[in-house]
Order: structure tokens, then sequence, then C-alpha cells
């Protein structure tokens, strides 16, 4: 029997429909990085970007030189522009403003063919320290109301260039996605004075099925409604709404969590296409009582896109409880090949 | 300058980057169709689908038998299950139902190698009349509050078989996207007492600058606050919520436009994969004055998926104006090849 379940956040009903999993059609292949061509993300090639922000490099090294372990730098194709004021106007019924905002690339390694959790350790947490700082920065432009942080990973993803890396954007607007979320924290914790995300992590705990990593600081765990197969979030224990608050003690923890749920992904689904949102409070109310950071992992296994497009109704063929299960149980000898 | 663009139903900003058009990552090939192996859509293949539970065929030919021009018959791989009870229940904060629905695909005509647009007026209408038909009968089940209709053409809109199909899902909830517009529809009724659809509907034809095709029934035209390149939305100009209110007159019409709509598509992108949603009012509430059916038809051309799937945020490289411009020139001889 399918089953409908509904995210407690948004109040989103999705099916789970493990019958339609016999279907003869199976997940994709997965793509290999092929390393062909030219790639403006490489070592010595820092003079094909546009002049780094921020980056982690050797001492005594040059900016937009080699040197460097992470590196950020604006988009070369910007989705947004980061010169000239919102302008917001009406035309008729419609309303528009200016596409001001800022959309920056973070290179995550020097080297084209590692995968973000391939990464070190401590290339990880450079990785999360300029996320952390680029969002500082940036939250000081009166335009922005929104920092986005997200990774495509693999073609079928929306990967235009396959070496690893995050991307930005600053928006002066909240997404859609991000609006719903605040707003059904808000209606839980008008209800229950507490927080639905940390209401979440404690039942999660509790229960275990779902959980896919877990220690002192983090959980990662397959959402109960989720939408996607293997559909995994990551959210810290401690209730905290804006992700640029982390400490570098919590860094470290996160980076290897984050590294352990990723590659548990990688291992299980063969190298899959993915991508992960960093969901955080806005700009202008970093200190919320009701929202919690957390990442969405979403490996990109169907494509089922137009449909959930044009409905927001998505069907799941995997049990949210079979994918952490499976997850869980990678035994640490292959956790650690690789690493 | 990039745009930021308002949804003037839901809300939903967009981001229109005619620059980001310029990068070196061009639309996909589109898909032809192969024809390989065995079809159980094709005509003498009755029997390798459950049965019909509605078809328009020759006069003295049996259900399940070949003589059918349209032909309904259940998804084999259904994603909701006909039988049972709902049976609401709760799992700590989480809540849950049984998978109850209806999943059917409606077999559009009985060759293979026809795409929707190159069906017959006669075969046409017949489709819209199969819509109409399955949606009169199934709002009988008080289980249901949403029928939806939809159409997955080629892979990469997520069609597992090639054979000219749409599909029909009847679910005990409404999917999110259409509570939003009922929702926003609502806001612009309660502040303006008219229909935000008719007050879009007036505007585009006044504007006339994103319509694509247009005649005394219908607007076919490029949203202002378009999602994805070339997307195209279908309207009466009449105020109507409910899609199966339609007369057999207005279905003619329709048949028309919406295949105009849809060989203007194809000629200008080179078939691509496709999908289109009708939207309409839900099963138990037909006549609202604040909402009114349409279709959203959405070419495939673009995967940015992921990131717009974690945030609800649209980036659209193709300025509506310019797609609504060059669907409209088509000229009217390209349009009569192949039909």
């Amino acid at each position: 029997m399918p089953e409908l379940r509904r995210d407690p956040v948004i109040g989103r009903w999705v099916i789970i429909s493990t019958e339609r999993g016999r279907r003869p059609v199976g997940f994709p292949e997965a793509e290999k990085k092929k390393h062909t061509g030219f790639c403006p993300f490489c070592k010595g090639n820092e003079d094909k970007t546009p002049p780094e922000v921020f980056a982690f490099r050797e001492p005594g090294t040059a900016p937009n030189t080699p040197g460097w372990t992470v590196r950020v730098v604006p988009n070369k194709f910007p989705a947004l522009q980061i010169e000239g004021g919102l302008n917001r106007r009406g035309e008729g019924i419609y309303d528009k403003m200016n596409g001001i905002g800022a959309h920056e690339v973070i290179i995550e390694t020097p080297d084209h063919d590692l995968e973000t959790s391939q990464l070190s350790d401590q290339n990880m947490r450079q990785v999360l320290t300029a996320f952390r700082e680029r969002i500082l920065d940036l939250k000081k432009d009166v335009r922005f109301r929104y920092i986005i942080i997200f990774k495509n990973q693999g073609e079928s993803a929306g990967a235009s260039l396959e070496h690893s890396h995050s991307q930005l954007i600053a928006t002066p607007i909240i997404p859609t996605r991000v609006s719903q979320e605040l707003d059904g924290g808000k209606r839980h914790y008008d209800l229950k004075e507490r927080c639905v995300f940390c209401d979440i992590v404690e039942q999660e705990t509790a229960d275990g099925k779902r959980m896919v990593v877990e220690n002192d600081g983090f959980v990662a765990f397959c959402p109960f409604a989720a939408r996607f197969p293997f559909e995994t979030w990551l959210l810290p224990r401690a209730h905290v709404s804006a992700f640029e608050m982390i400490t570098d003690a919590e860094i470290a923890l996160l980076a290897t969590t984050l590294k352990d749920t990723l590659k548990r992904l990688n291992i299980a689904l063969n190298n899959p296409s993915y991508n992960y949102i960093l969901h955080s409070a806005p700009c202008k109310t970093p200190d919320l009582e009701f929202y919690h950071w957390h990442f969405e992992i979403i490996p990109k296994l169907t494509r089922v896109a137009g449909f959930e497009w044009g409905t927001g109704f998505y069907i799941n063929p995997t049990l949210p409880e079979d994918a952490a299960e499976f997850l869980g149980q990678i035994p640490a000898e292959r956790l650690k090949e690789g690493a």
C-alpha cells in the first residue's frame, strides 16, 4: 500500500510508493569525471576567473596565483549583478526589480579529480569556513535579504564544470521554499513554543530508524516525508537558526559529519550526481526561535521532473527507512577507502 | 541587467538572466521517437494494459480490442491505490495516511509515431473530452480532493513510454502548487474583487508582447515571471474555475488552440521534451470566483534542477517576451506541415 506522508515543516504531502520501484526503469548510470579540456578552476589558471574575494592560501603567496587550498571568486556568468539599486517598480498588475545580488563560486580544492567527500578534513573545514566568512561579509550589504549556498555535483545535477565547487547567491528576496519553512516553523512555534526542527531531531534520535550519521553535534537522517530516494538532511543538534553563527570547533565536527554522509551516498549509489542546499535564517533575522539551519542533500537518481515542477507533488519510490538503513550499514572499512 | 520578476498569483520571484544565456552551454539535443521494442499502448496490445475504463471506439468494437481512437486505462504501476480507506494517523510529530487515489493513463492515439500536436482535430477533441469525462466520473468518489492531469513527453520530461499519452492522478490532498495558487487567487480577490487570472488575461491581451496564440475563446502566452525558457500558459478567456465545466463547443476550439501552441513549440525548439499540467479547481469546490483553470506547458530545455528544487528559486535565461515573439512569428505554412 503506498503511503502519503506530510512534511511537518511546510505541510507538503508526498507519495511514498515503493511498488513503483519495481517498474522496469532503474536509476541512471553514475557519471564519472572525465577531465577533458581546459578547467578554469584548476591550479595555475587563476587568471581565467574573476579576481578572488576570499582564499585559504600558503603564507607568502599572492592572490590569484597558485598556493591556495580553497578559493572564492565571483561567478563569471552571474545570475545576478552586484552593482546598482533595486528600483522596485510595477508594470500593470506585475511587479519587478533589478536583478541585484552576488553570485560567487567556492572552488573547494586545487585538485581537479577530488570529489567533495574526498577532501582532507582540513580542506573540508576550510570550505565550510569560507561559507561562513562569505556570508558574514555579504550580510553587511543592506540590499540582500537572503544568502543561499548550494552545490551541483555532476552533470545531471546541473553542474557545467566538473571541478568540485559550491556556489553562493545573495538575493534581495527570500526564496519561496525558505519562506514556506519560515512560515511553517512559525506556525509550529505559535502552537507549541518549540522549534519544529528541534522536535524532528528529537524524534529521529529517539526512533533511530531514519538515522544515517549521528554524533554529539550533528545528525544526518533521511526525512520522514522525503521527496527523493536517499534524500538526506543534516542538522546541528543544538538550536541555531543561522549557519554563520557556527564556531570553529563546530565546523571541525561538521566537516567530518558532512564528509561521512556524502561518502555513504557515494558508496551506496555509485557516485551519483547530487545537490546540497544550505537553508539558513534570512540576513536580517539571524536569531529566530522557530528556525534551524540545515543542509538538504538530494542525490539525483530519478527524473520525474516536470510533473513535480508543475504540482509540487512528489512521488518517492524509496522508503526513507530503507534508504537510511542502507546508508547506515556501510562498513567502516569502506568509508576509509580513498579518504 | 538581470531582472527579478514576481508571479502575480503565488508571489514567487524568478530571476530573468539573459546574460547567462551566453554561457557555453546550449539547450540539449531533442530526442526522437525510436520505436524500438514492444509497446503496450499500441493497437493490438490492448490485453497488455489493465482493462480500459473509458474509450472512444468504432461502433461495434468490444472493449479491450482494436477499434479505439482514445483509450483510458489504469496505470499498471500506479503511484496510488484505488481500494481502501484513508486512515489518517500520526507517528509522533508526523502525519500520514494511506496512499489512496486513482492513477490512469490516457492513450491519445493508436498510432505509436504521432506526437500530440500531430493528432487530427477530432482525435485531439476526443483526448480533451476523455479528460473531462474521467474527471466527472472520479469526482463522484468522496475520498478525492484533487484531480491532476499532466503529460510527460520525451525521456528527459520523465516519460518511460514514448507512445503519446497523458496521465491522470486523483488524490486525497490538494497539491502544494495548486494550494499556493488558490491562496494567491483568494488574496487578490479579497483585495480587488476580481480574479487574478482574468486580470492577467486582460493585461496580456492589451499588451500583446507575450502573446503566442489568441482567439475568441482562449489565449496562450509566455507568463511574465516564467520559470523556464519558452514556458507557455493556456487559459480560457471566460472565467471558469473548473476544467470539467467545459462544453463540447469549447473543447473544439481548445483542441485547435492547444495543437497550435504545441506545434509552435515543436517547430521552434526542434521537438523538445515537455510537460504540460492542467491546473483546475479542487473536486469539492468547482465554482470559485478567484480561480481559473489553465494549462502550464513547460519545454524541458534546461537542467538546473536541484538548486530550484531546494529553494523554489528559478533562473530563466530567456526573456518571456523573446520566447513569445519567436513562437508567434512561425509562419502559417510551417504550422500546416505534418498536420
